[in-house]
């Protein structure tokens, strides 16, 4: 099958982002596998630069752009870690960045944010007073819009976690990751069908934010208005370039509700003494759910990031 | 100077529980190193077994004992981390561990003890009626006792701690570790002592359990009536067999109080996105509190231990 994105484009996002972005361990624990009913390998991007994956994706589209492009500065709106993702990467390469942030963001996201120096606008949370703001900025500023998700230099930088995974652990027989706009999924497939086809890719889901679950079960694109869950990095449909990696490519999807999530992150912190978010939890809760899909193999997990608020947390 | 405890006494340990303990890692964190103006080299126990270092120390202790005092089984009397260490070294040694806590101890470390087949005896939260309900086992099964920390073979199984580090990081010039009973500290000591005696060793310590304190600056050896800090790893008062071993080799000791602890805690949480314990975030306060010692130096700090209820987090 062909996709826009082949393995040159990854090879050269990593060799791109390497030396900005950390390599992050992989982790495993014995009274999780005995849990599980398998072998789990836990890729801990909670490690990550900004403590989340996002990172990779963000250097990626930033750096990718064209010096006379890059010069106006890039924008986006976002509440989380994609946010954080861009300002760092103009940063780097010392550009504006703006950033349209809801008012209702936690502060400990702002103040991330804002200890990279970027340009913070807050707007209404609402994605049409979001996307107006961004568009606002664009007209006044020129730079250029960096989708979370929906952007092949994104999806090719997110595709570079799975690839440092397979290159660690060759021997995995699955990985499971969770999906929100779907920029690591997709990474995470176009990665595992170039270096090791072989391999099933499962998806995790919130059931509040079911949009992929539809979508791939029916093979229609569609999504959910009002979606809702703790997992609060999931919120996003998945975008059509996303989409149309995804629908090809993946095994299979698995819903998961909230107290579901929060029992399963728990379990990481508990056991692991590692901090994760709860969207990060969604992929271990969806194997928790289906052990028989995973039993007696060797299962790669992304854990997708740590910024939690700790005055928040939902235990 | 001479100690009873000698390098071969370590390198032995380390040998025999290498195969049953983790060689775990060691975590940088570039923003923490700004705050801090040095550069830190944090050595995660937190993610040892049992979840804390002294799975270490327990391990030597019941490894080392003749094989018909083995039979009868060990016995201890803690709330907290050495429980469980003596219960996992007793289940690996096949033979029955007896430990007495207090009713008061949290629920989580019940658990955790009662994981690994022990015999519990619930008694009074107080040092009376633990070292009385140790000793009526003692009388009754003829099980050994295994101190947490005034214990030569406890104290060279916790040196491997250290040993590690510095094979990891020979280039440190410091390391810092929180005291209580002194069995991490006076390993500590003995492994720098023996491997890189330039190295300056400092403890940090709880104000409200001050005993170290004391009696380092007056060189008397002496305790601390009713210990209380938020650091219930650290409420133990130090050894006599500690103290021969601290009193000549360690650099200085720090005090902190349990807002400072906690301030500590939370910033590893936040910039780490590790779960470590109070008393585990003991030595990075004290360094916070007195960085012009620690200045631009390489200081490795010994992340003690991960155990915290996740339902009383002090934030």
């Amino acid at each position: 099958m062909e996709f826009n994105i082949n393995l040159s484009h990854i090879e050269a996002a990593h060799n791109r982002i390497r030396a900005y972005i950390h390599r992050t361990p992989v982790m495993t624990s014995a009274s999780l596998d005995k849990m599980a009913g398998c072998s789990l390998y836990f890729k801990c991007e909670n490690f990550q630069k900004i403590g989340a994956f996002k990172a990779r994706g963000g250097l990626n589209a930033v750096m990718t752009l064209p010096e006379s492009q890059k010069a106006k500065g890039v924008v986006t709106h976002s509440s989380g870690n994609h946010a954080q993702a861009v300002a760092l990467a103009a940063k780097l390469a010392g550009i504006p960045a703006y950033i349209v942030m809801p008012r209702t963001a936690p502060k400990i996201k702002q103040k991330g944010v804002n200890a990279l120096n970027a340009n913070i606008t807050l707007c209404e949370p609402t994605l049409e007073a979001r996307e107006q703001g961004a568009e606002e900025i664009m007209r006044k500023t020129g730079a250029t819009f960096i989708s979370p998700y929906n952007n092949h230099a994104v999806i090719a930088g997110q595709a570079t976690c799975a690839k440092e995974l397979l290159e660690d652990y060759p021997e995995l027989d699955q990985i499971v990751t969770p999906v929100g706009g779907g920029g690591l999924l997709a990474g995470t497939l176009l990665s595992a069908n170039y270096l090791k086809p072989i391999i099933e890719v499962f998806a995790g889901e919130p059931e509040g934010a079911m949009d992929t679950y539809l979508s791939f079960k029916s093979g229609v694109h569609q999504k959910v208005a009002n979606p809702k869950t703790i997992a609060d990095g999931l919120l996003a449909s998945m975008g059509d370039i996303n989409f149309a990696i995804i629908k090809p490519l993946l095994k299979d999807v698995f819903l998961v509700n909230d107290d579901e999530i929060v029992a399963a992150m728990r379990l990481i912190w508990e056991r692991m003494k590692i901090v994760i978010e709860p969207s990060c939890a969604v992929p271990f809760a969806a194997l928790l759910k289906n052990k028989t899909v995973f039993s007696g193999k060797k299962v790669g997990i992304i854990l997708t990031g740590g910024n939690v608020d700790l005055n928040h947390l939902p235990f």
